[in-house]
């Protein structure tokens, strides 16, 4: 997701303090950044945020805490965000191979993937957010038996996925190799997918537990 | 696969016993079937056979043994082995659910599944190939590190069965959810494969280990 450069953005996201945490000020007590204590899900790389600030409209008993790493992209999520009021989304600016070193041990009881960059060469696998070092990482913020959704259209990821998953010893819960062929009621579908799907690609989808 | 009955298939069968084992006479000394000692791969539900009989013409060096339930069915694989004159294939009429009486504990070092049949609904379950029951016969009768190799096109079948190995512990090596996009150069199209790829069906692989 590569959008123009605003010069202005981090002074724009540093000053909504309240909703945004660019210098890791939460890091290890991200419960105080919050309104109310209750289970945390997490969404890593949001993209413009479409489907977290969703999810978060839809379960207000849940705090989404959204993981993106381009301030850019960010002030999308940030706008909607204030636009729905949403007291229970919360937004870290950060990359996610510095991820274990945000959350403490255990605080997240779920973990969101979309569509994240598929990295298709060989010699770039050590960035696919489902590589065994990122999965390292989510097992040890994840609560245990904490979960992992992932959802892409790319073939190549979602195989490699799979077996990088099951190869790290997760339990999947459910496979779904066409998401939309018979859509499930809770599906909220991310911008990427939709641009993929009426592009007539599959959709896949794997929820699976630590 | 239903054939037209032959009524005669039991005594051709029976009369071809230098290749088809209609009575278990081998179960527990498969070795003594064949004329060399060497690894032994089974396919489960070979259907008419052109996938054993090719894969077996392409591996001298290994045995196969084709299991199949229904007589008129294997009557089509035998006329195969018998044409291609293949010493490394013998036929076994049986029901998958009664493998590991038939086979010895370690003895097999491959198992492959093609197109087997999906049982679709929930309370069927059980009659699928890759449900924990058959999981747990295939990992008696194979050796440690034994291979279980997996192609439909059977979306909803290859759903559960990710699923099920997984949940069974089983250790993935590849899985292929478009395996005639680039078709890999030893892949062997079996009866089924020809005829749903050319309406148009994905095919799903998956090579997995106990
Ligand atoms: C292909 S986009 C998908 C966006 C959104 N999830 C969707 O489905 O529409 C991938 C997003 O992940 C972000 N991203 C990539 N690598 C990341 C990393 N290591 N840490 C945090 N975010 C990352 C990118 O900046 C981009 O916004
Ligand atoms: C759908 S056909 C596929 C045939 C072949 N493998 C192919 O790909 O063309 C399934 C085959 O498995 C056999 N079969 C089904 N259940 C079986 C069982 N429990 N034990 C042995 N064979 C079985 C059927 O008789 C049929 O020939």
């Amino acid at each position: 997701m590569r959008m123009r450069n605003k010069p202005w953005a981090m002074d724009f996201l540093s000053s909504n303090d309240d909703i945004v945490d660019v210098e890791s000020r939460y890091a290890g007590r991200m419960d105080e950044f919050f309104e109310t204590k209750q289970p945390l899900h997490i969404e890593v790389g949001t993209g413009m945020g479409a489907f977290i600030t969703e999810l978060a409209r839809r379960n207000p008993h849940i705090n989404y805490a959204g993981i993106e790493l381009d301030k850019n992209v960010m002030i999308r999520v940030l706008e909607k965000v204030r636009e729905l009021e949403l007291a229970n989304v919360r937004l870290v600016l950060l990359d996610a191979n510095a991820i274990k070193e945000y959350f403490s041990e255990g605080e997240v009881d779920r973990i969101y993937l979309n569509f994240s960059d598929p990295w298709p060469k060989k010699r770039h696998e050590k960035r696919r957010l489902t590589f065994r070092s990122f999965l390292r990482q989510y097992r040890e913020i994840a609560k245990p038996g904490g979960e992992l959704h992932f959802k892409t259209d790319n073939r190549g990821l979602f195989e490699y996925s799979l077996v990088s998953l099951n190869r790290f010893g997760m339990d999947f819960h459910e496979v779904i190799l066409d998401l939309h062929a018979a859509e499930p009621e809770g599906n909220i579908r991310t911008e990427y997918e939709e641009k993929f799907s009426a592009k007539g690609n599959l959709i896949y989808r794997i929820k699976a537990s630590f």
